[in-house]
């Protein structure tokens, strides 16, 4: 079903469609929104809304992951960040949300040249398995190597691997690289992968035995992978793509089913309903969640591709605070912004079209307006 | 001949478009304006001109339902709005309209949390009966089985179920919900139902015995569903579909003709005069009208979506003040900005290409500009 | 070749293209500028230059359309304008340029509610025929019948009938509506009538005798056809298609060959040139001359449209004054921004694509660039 | 695979691209940055980066032709430009650089009207050949004759022949164009020409016996030839067609591989990946390099197409200085911006999508966005 145009005689290329670009079609059933299901499970991890709070600093922190957790979803803590550089990542975080937009990637570089230390990745994650949530933390695929054994250590419920472009065939001249497949297999808790953004990639990341993959790249509120590297996936086609994948893996394992994570370019709960429409089974948010009063962020949002050391490729944006985490997720609203009640969003949307769980709304019939094309 | 693009590779969408994305192209012949009808009927009632004002606050009130009727058209008074919710509605009125923007939705749904009265349905009905005018009055398909015996007792020629997304199959687990079908045939008077935004929603909905459905799914000036919660339903594309389902039910059930009534997104006479162009019988009309000297709404303009407790869908939005009510429908205009003159501007479009009533009128051609696809 | 969409079940559209969503293709041959002819004939009467000037009180006074004569041009004096009015129209062309914006439409269509003066008829085109000039004067179809015999006896060499449709088929119920074919059949001087916008309209023109037709409906700088009656027609499919017309009537007719004038929407010397490249003969042109120093408009630009009494359909636009008539045609510029040198811009673009003459650079090639179809 | 439109009736065009409107799509394979190669090669001479700067003043100098050569790329001295006008250009420059806008091309116009001189082409060259770089200059089609014979006596590697639109078949009334395929014959030194922009103009180039073909026309930073007179040849598409002329050149010539140069539209390090990926071998730039600390235009961009003196076709404008010349290219980056690192960003994107050089990137995988098509 994919479209292909020529760019020119020498080279075609796909359509490729964002989040935007598409809006759901009501069709002729339609339902009380109280009687919709947003439960969501990964392995042995059930949860009441399929959100995942983005391994950013300006998102997650340990308490929010707690947070998270007891609202029913899933916080991850990026286990490169400022939790497991500094003890007391507080004046960095007032730093880094006080500085001038000129100079915040530059001092978001400096700050993250501090090591990491693995102790306290170790008392991050305690801390969060302390209050009884399930306990999920990120690593970069450049250093998994390095850091995995002490998280598994520390214990993980959930392990997540997330750069912007994650491969199961990374080739490297200089080491041995990660051998996806075989870290997972020899790993005793399951294991989420990502970015992916086509049927390929993400289909051979399946086939590494990964219980998740994540969609995305470089679509999301600070990044600028397109302007910077000219690299784009757009989500809903790359969501569409990777369900396709989860579909024909699930055929081809003979019933394993991933599960697929839209991950970036969520701002609203219009976008957040589209991605589940789209295929996605859960989402990863990032600028919603660095919304909320308690987002360590304090209204400022920017993720690890705003790190690296020579080649930035994400800046820090202003994305304000609007309400508490549990508003944003499940209002009440004042605003008919899309910034809050993402959980109510998401039942009306289910109900107005009539379905009753996510898996069956994942055939809710769509448009592309081209009138939104922008 | 619609048609499908695919986003990804296990998902297809429609190419849908809005009013502004369309324009009506010229033909061979041409016409005088004084020539051609702009009359229309839905029942046994008879109108001059094809315009019902929309069931809103900030739109109409007795008086303006009043007007609209002596001005030969059809006023729709909303039954759950503040006029039978307040024996005075006038200090709310002025609340609402001088709120701040950021404070005028949850004004509102403080206000709207006022009960609504019966006695107060029975009033305002008999005030627009008493001046000699047809009288409309409309409930959400929510209430309409809580309300419908106080309006019939006070007596309407036409009833009106209008929500976002009405379907002829809603589904509860709490409630036994609105049979429409039986509801609709034991009912005295003609009822106009909606919105319906596709083919079969609407096919479903004609077969209720609906004298008229409303065409429309959030594209109006005050609505935010397509952020909110991921829906929309660009109206050029709806009205075509809504128009094509008037088609077959007119030969599956041997002759009846259902009214197809445009909602929504008409911000200009250019976009009224499209819609009829694309197979609307008639259109309701909310931001246009909200713009009258009389308008309750005092410039600004507000719809039912924006009352929602929990996951407020529409804002309140500044329209400005432009003209009376007379002028707005019959002109003279002094602006060329759509405002004023809608009905003298679909003359003139009648005649330009050539046609003499608003039946024929659903013939002309039409073309997509891609550089105005914004 | 022309391509449908569907806009929905019931509606086809066709998509259709203005001249800033086109460009033209440079190919493997070059020419020297000076190499190129520029010269275009309509009937007996030949010019250097394939320019009209527009009959609008903004642009074509009586002194103007000697200028443009003189410059190898053709100018226009509409006769139902300011010069045909009033005696002296300076004050009343002072009065619009100074009007505030808000109140220049409502002054437009009171000063022209004063009446047109037979005797203003005949001085206006004395006055230019005593320059030595190709004598041109423009009625509106409405009035054609009541003033064309005076026009006749003033003398004209060139008769235009311009207005925003017209039709070879006019239908009245009042009155008989001028018969075009009857009526250029009996005159002696060739007439130019327009605007058509499609093919068919443009064919029956061409059956009437006409010795060209302008393309166009509404698309020029100040026209608000498409917000305020909803008709639109792209100036480059126009041209297209009434080019297609021209060769069908070539063939039909046996050899007449009709020229095609563009009219409306080419505010730049690139918009001049692609309209040619189109297939048009000529262009007509109202704003790009409305910025010359002896403009009549002052800086100010407006049009027929908006002098209706109810529903004007055009406004009064500033587009400033920015050099002689002579350097807006020939240049030397100093600003690249297309409002100055047209013929210059004419000669390099038909160099770039090494053709000699008008008549072949209609061949050139063309592209359509999605990203700037806005 | 080119895909054609009908605008109307009588005209089709090719949908054509711009490099805004294209992306990298991320594939299943992922490499370290530092194992990738970019270097590139044109006849004899080896570069470490397939990066030529632009003979335009604001960014080639001398000095910045020697930096660029020992930065690893090539620089080329615009042989028509201040640098062999004026002794010593730096007070012109500076006069350009403070000019208010409106008054820039009126003064760049008059500057340029000052004779070159042949003397100063030959102290220019040997200026940079001493610094032990790769020698380039570049002349115009109009004046290779009149000039080539000073450029080859004083001495260069490589001998650009530049202009907006350059063919291999000039024709002329008034004098003996220049026979490229003769004067490419008779040559010691390798040729590189061009703008061309379509697969014949291209292969027709190809055939002189160029070593390299520049492809662009008008799409540049400074570059007005769209709206002056109507050309536009988007980057995108030109890039894939010229690929293919070279492809087929290469089948046909039995072997000779003709370096395809994009030249203009590359503001941002992302354009310039995408330019290699869509079939490029090397790029030249102007907006970026004017950038630069040492970039002479201080911060201002311009062009030659800027200096015409009847009809500029280029206008001066704002750059700004961001970094110095070596952090442009090689970083680090201390903004997500792409206006810095541009190498960096090309090993990145080779590495995300797993090549290890310029010419395998040429086979990577693109996408369309629509809502990226502005």
């Amino acid at each position: 079903m994919s479209q292909e145009i020529a760019i020119g005689l020498s080279k075609n290329a796909r359509l490729a469609y964002g989040l935007d670009d598409v809006a759901i079609v009501p069709s002729r059933r339609t339902r009380d929104p109280q009687d919709v299901s947003t439960s969501w499970q990964v392995d042995a991890y059930g949860f009441d809304i399929p959100v995942l709070s983005a391994p950013m600093d300006s998102v997650t922190s340990p308490a929010t992951a707690i947070a998270m957790g007891k609202l029913g979803g899933l916080g991850v803590l990026d286990l490169e960040g400022l939790w497991t550089r500094y003890e007391d990542p507080a004046p960095e975080l007032e730093r880094i949300a006080s500085a001038q937009p000129d100079d915040a990637v530059s001092l978001i570089q400096k700050i993250y040249t501090e090591p990491i230390k693995e102790d306290l990745i170790v008392q991050r994650l305690h801390e969060i398995r302390e209050a009884g949530v399930t306990v999920a933390g990120a690593l970069s695929p450049q250093r998994t190597q390095e850091f995995y054994s002490t998280v598994l250590e520390a214990g993980v419920d959930l392990f997540v691997i997330r750069g912007t472009a994650v491969s199961a065939e990374h080739v490297s001249k200089d080491h041995e690289p990660l051998n996806l497949k075989k870290f997972i297999y020899d790993l005793d808790v399951p294991v989420i992968v990502g970015g992916a953004a086509d049927y390929t990639a993400a289909l051979h990341l399946m086939r590494t035995g990964a219980a998740g993959v994540l969609v995305g790249f470089g679509g999301g509120a600070v990044s600028a992978t397109r302007s910077t590297i000219g690299l784009h996936a757009p989500l809903a086609t790359a969501i569409s793509d990777v369900a396709e994948a989860r579909r024909d893996y699930l055929d081809e394992s003979g019933g394993r089913y991933v599960q697929v994570i839209a991950d970036g370019e969520m701002g609203t709960s219009g976008a957040v309903v589209k991605a589940l429409a789209l295929g996605a089974d859960a989402v990863m948010l990032g600028a919603p969640l660095a919304r909320s009063t308690q987002a360590p962020g304090q209204g400022m949002h920017w993720g690890a591709e705003a790190r690296h050391e020579t080649l930035p490729r994400g800046f820090r944006s202003q994305v304000g605070t609007v309400a508490s985490l549990h508003e944003i997720l499940f209002g009440p609203s004042h605003q008919p912004d899309g910034k809050t009640n993402f959980i109510g969003a998401l039942r009306r949307a289910m109900a107005s079209t009539g379905y009753v769980d996510l898996k069956s709304f994942q055939k809710c019939r769509m448009a592309v307006s081209p009138s939104h094309l922008l």
